[in-house]
């Protein structure tokens, strides 16, 4: 098993309730009352599992030295007992993104649209965890799946950095968004 | 199934007869009498069979439009009837190589190995196909699969590809590899 495999169930049962699933952009999943996250695979579905979405975290494909070690001095892990929210954000890019080269990824990610200028500004408050799922051997749903937490009082600037987000010139080659926010019971 | 995944399966059977298996860099493969090569997963193992390896094909992670339309105005496809010879090269890459950023992966690659610059000199006499391991859910003993085909007259300019690219700075990076020669049999 690859140990940087993440597995997202979505059903009845898990250590974080779900408060709301809003399809951004796309088709939405369907609605459930528990996530649970798991570090590996899961072989079967929880008990009243309704979806699974895998993804594994992998090297950051578009920053730089000094934008990384900028990241790694402001930002926090996720799982801080504070942080009682949390934000499942599944994402997928359209077939014009996975098009352009390296350089025209680069240029629209950060110089044109400040991706890692802009989440910088929120750290440490918001912490985050990107996994991949564009090249697991299964075909998936959605290319990128992001989780991010939060303390309750820090979620009007978790929505501040999303609105500017969604707003760049990056997210125009976003097909597919859902938001699932989720608080955690145990 | 990701229509990008394809799986090499090292045995008794298949469509390519095994001439050499050589260790390059670290531990070697099995050594065996041929290789099949699947557009898909195989569940079971081929009658016969003794490795199996997977990948899948993705987006070039370190070159530039330019690059790009430099290669595909060069680059054959792989399986021309003329290509009666083959190599297939998984690769793995130490963990130096892993913590390096976006801008210093770019400059090992090209700026200092001229990766693309000397593989473009070899087209369209050698064709190339690359497979990406490392973010497949299972884990895998390979970050890459390299598979390559060309005519029996075009294997000295081949292995002198190999010499220059095994010489590079970019190479310094690599603690496993080996290098399986096959010819086509059916």
């Amino acid at each position: 098993m690859n140990p940087r495999l993440f597995t997202f169930v979505g059903g009845k049962t898990g250590g974080w309730s779900v408060v709301s699933t809003t399809a951004v952009v796309g088709e939405n999943l369907h609605a459930v009352d528990r996530v649970e996250i798991v570090n590996g695979s899961v072989d079967v579905l929880y008990e009243g599992g309704v979806w699974v979405l895998r993804g594994v975290t992998s090297n950051a494909r578009y920053i730089t030295r000094d934008e990384k070690e900028s990241l790694v001095r402001k930002q926090a892990a996720l799982g801080r007992p504070s942080a009682n929210q949390s934000a499942l954000i599944p994402i997928r890019k359209n077939a014009a993104w996975s098009d352009l080269t390296q350089d025209e990824r680069r240029a629209i990610f950060e110089e044109q649209s400040r991706h890692v200028a802009v989440g910088l500004k929120y750290l440490p408050a918001i912490a985050r965890r990107l996994h991949h799922c564009r090249d697991l051997g299964d075909a998936k749903p959605f290319d990128f799946l992001t989780l991010f937490d939060y303390a309750n009082s820090d979620e009007p600037a978790f929505d501040e950095m999303l609105g500017i987000m969604r707003g760049s010139e990056e997210w125009k080659y976003v097909d597919r968004e859902v938001d699932i926010r989720m608080i955690r019971v145990d």
